[in-house]
C-alpha cells in the first residue's frame, strides 16, 4: 500500500485513477476500479441524457460501496450539450468527486464546491494546471504527450511535464499519459506526482465494457501503432493507428483540403461502434502509446493489486538495493 | 552512491553519463565529469582531425586520472569523414570506452572489441537497441523524444521507451532525453534503466566550454522553447527554438520548397559560432526539453553530487515514506 497526498484527499487505498473515457467509463468498469481500492470515474457524456447519468450512478452504487466519481468533459460541440443539467444530475446523485476536462471549468466550480464535491481538473499544460489551481480545484490530472485522446499542442511528455508541475503547483496532482504498470507508477511518484491516471491500460481489463477484439488489439499492438490526428486543426488526438486514422491524416495533409473535408469524413466513422462491435477498422478509437506495454487482459483487481505490489518491490527491492549495495561496499 | 549494472561495467561511481555533444564535449567538461565520478565522453568529430582528437585525449588525461570515453557519431556527410582514422586514434590513445551513435556501428565493432574497448551504442528505437545488442555492443543508450539533437522519427518518450527497452534488452542500458535532476534519475532507474545520460543539463555547468549566454539562455528558457527541424527530411533534430529554427521550419513547409532550399539556408548558419560566441540567434543549436528544468549553472561536481544525494533522498525519504506511512496505519 502506498499513501500519498492523493490517497488521503480522496479516501482511496491506492494512488491510481481510472479517468473519464468516452464509451468506456461505465458502471461495470468504475465499480471494479472502486472495489480494487482505486478511483474510477463514470464518463458523464457517455450517457445520452442527465437522467441516464443519474441511473448509471445508481447502477454503479449497486456494485460498490466505495467512492467513485464522474467525469464531465466540457468541449465545444456542434449539437449543444446541457452541461448544467449533467452537473445538476451529478450533484443531486450525491457524487462527491468530479473530474473536469476539456475547456476551462470555471463556470461549474462554484456549484460543485457548494455541494461539497471535490474537483480534479485534467489538463495538458502547466499553465492550465496553475489556472485551475487559482480557480479553486482540489487536484489536477496532468496529461503528457504519450496519452490517448487529446495531448494538447505542446508535445511535452511526462518525464518533463511531471517535475515541472511538481515545482509549480501546490495542490496534489496525478500524472496521466503513458502509465500502465508499476514501473510507471514509481517513476511518476519519483518525479513528484501524487499518483497516476490510467486509461488505455484499464481498457484492456476483463471488466472494461468494450469488445474483446479491442482488448486483444491493445495486447497485440506496439508503442508505434498510435497516430496523431487533427493536428492541422490544433485539436490533436492520439488514436490507435488504423486505416481510418491514416485516412484522416491523408485528408488533413492533402493540398487544398479543408477542415470541413476532415469533419465530413470523420462524421461517418464513429468510435463507439468500434468499441462495442469490435470492428477495428470501422472508426477512430483512442489509444495511448502505453499499448506497447500491455501484454494481458487481467481483472481490474488483479491489475491494480499487481501494480501496487510490484511498485513496492521496485522501491524496497530494486531502488533500495542500489543504495544498499554501495553502502555495504563502502564499509 | 547508487550502484547499478552500469556503474559496475564501466567502473564509475555514479550512474550518470555525459554523452557526445558536438562542439561541447571537450576536455574541460569531460575531465570535470570524470572527476565528479560520472562518465564523460569527448566528442570525436569536434576535433578537426584524428591527430587533434589524440591531442584532446591527452589534454583530458592531464586533467583527470579517472575513466572517460570518446563519442564517435557516424553520419552520412557531404564531405567524407575519415572514420577509420578517428577509430584508430581512439584505440591508439588507449581509450577503453566508446559511445557510438548515428548509423549502424557494425563496421567499427570488431576493431574496438579486439582492442578491449567497451562500446555503448546510442539509438532512439528499441529495434535498433536489439540490433546493436546482437552486433555485440556492451551497453545501449536509448534516447527518447524529449532529447536534444536527433530523436528519430517514432516520437516515443522515455516513459514508454525505457520500460519497453528493459523488457527486451539483456545488456545494461542508460536512458537519455529529458534528464536533468534527481527525480529523473530515480524515474529512469524505476522504469528499468541502469543510469541516465544528460546532455543539455551538462551544457549549463561552469565547466562546459560554451559561451555564458548559452548557459543563461538554458536557465531562462522553458520546456516549450524547443523546436523540431528537418522533420520533412526524416532527419528530425530538436533544437532551441530561436528565429533561425523557426525560419527552417517555415522553409520546410513552404509549398514548392525543396530539401536543397533547406540545406542552402542551414549551410549559412552554423551552430558552432552560436555556442562559442553566444550570438543566440545566429545559428541552430541543440537543446532538449529539459531546459525547462534547468534553473542554475553549477559546477559539474556540484551538479552530479546534488543529483545523487537527492536521488537517495527520494528513494529513502519520499518513496519509502509512502510505504511506511501505510504500514504504520495498518498496525
Amino acid at each position: 500500500m502506498l499513501a500519498t497526498r492523493f490517497t488521503k484527499m480522496f479516501g482511496v487505498d491506492h494512488p491510481i485513477v481510472q479517468g473519464g473515457m468516452q464509451w468506456v467509463g461505465r458502471a461495470e468498469l468504475v465499480a471494479a476500479v472502486a472495489n480494487a481500492g482505486a478511483l474510477g470515474f463514470l464518463t458523464g457524456l457517455t450517457q445520452p441524457t442527465p437522467e441516464d447519468l443519474a441511473k448509471e450512478i445508481e447502477r454503479c452504487r449497486g456494485m460498490t460501496d466505495r467512492p467513485f466519481g464522474v467525469n464531465l468533459t466540457i468541449l465545444p460541440t456542434i449539437k449543444p450539450v446541457p452541461y448544467d443539467e449533467y452537473m445538476d444530475a451529478i450533484i443531486r446523485s450525491g457524487i462527491k468527486i468530479v473530474e473536469t476536462a476539456g475547456n476551462n471549468p470555471e463556470k461549474y466550480i462554484p456549484a460543485f464546491k457548494q455541494a461539497g464535491v471535490k474537483i480534479i481538473h485534467k489538463c495538458t499544460a502547466v499553465r492550465h494546471a496553475l489556472k485551475a489551481e487559482r480557480l479553486g480545484v482540489d487536484a489536477v490530472s496532468i496529461d503528457g504527450f504519450e496519452c490517448a485522446g487529446h495531448p494538447g499542442e505542446d508535445d511535452v511528455p511526462g518525464l518533463i511535464l511531471i517535475p515541472i508541475t511538481a515545482d509549480r503547483l501546490r495542490i496534489p496532482f496525478i500524472a496521466s499519459g503513458g502509465f500502465g504498470d508499476a514501473r510507471g507508477l514509481v517513476a511518476a511518484l519519483a518525479l513528484g506526482a501524487d499518483g497516476i491516471n490510467m486509461g488505455t491500460r484499464f481498457m484492456a481489463t476483463k471488466e472494461a465494457p468494450i469488445h474483446d477484439k479491442i482488448k486483444q488489439k491493445l495486447v497485440d499492438s506496439d508503442e508505434r501503432q498510435t497516430a496523431l490526428i487533427f493536428r492541422t486543426m490544433r485539436n490533436t488526438a492520439r488514436v490507435h493507428r488504423n486505416s481510418i486514422a491514416e485516412k484522416v491524416i491523408e485528408i488533413e495533409h492533402k493540398p487544398g483540403s479543408t477542415f470541413e473535408d476532415v469533419r465530413n469524413f470523420v462524421a461517418g466513422v464513429k468510435g463507439r461502434h468500434v468499441l462495442e462491435a469490435g470492428e477495428l477498422d470501422y472508426g477512430i478509437w483512442s489509444a495511448g502509446m502505453v499499448q506497447g506495454l500491455i501484454h494481458d487482459v487481467p481483472s481490474v483487481k488483479d491489475l491494480v493489486h499487481r501494480i501496487v505490489r510490484e511498485a513496492e518491490e521496485i522501491i524496497a527491492g530494486r531502488l533500495e538495493g542500489m543504495m544498499r549495495e554501495r553502502a555495504q561496499a563502502a564499509e
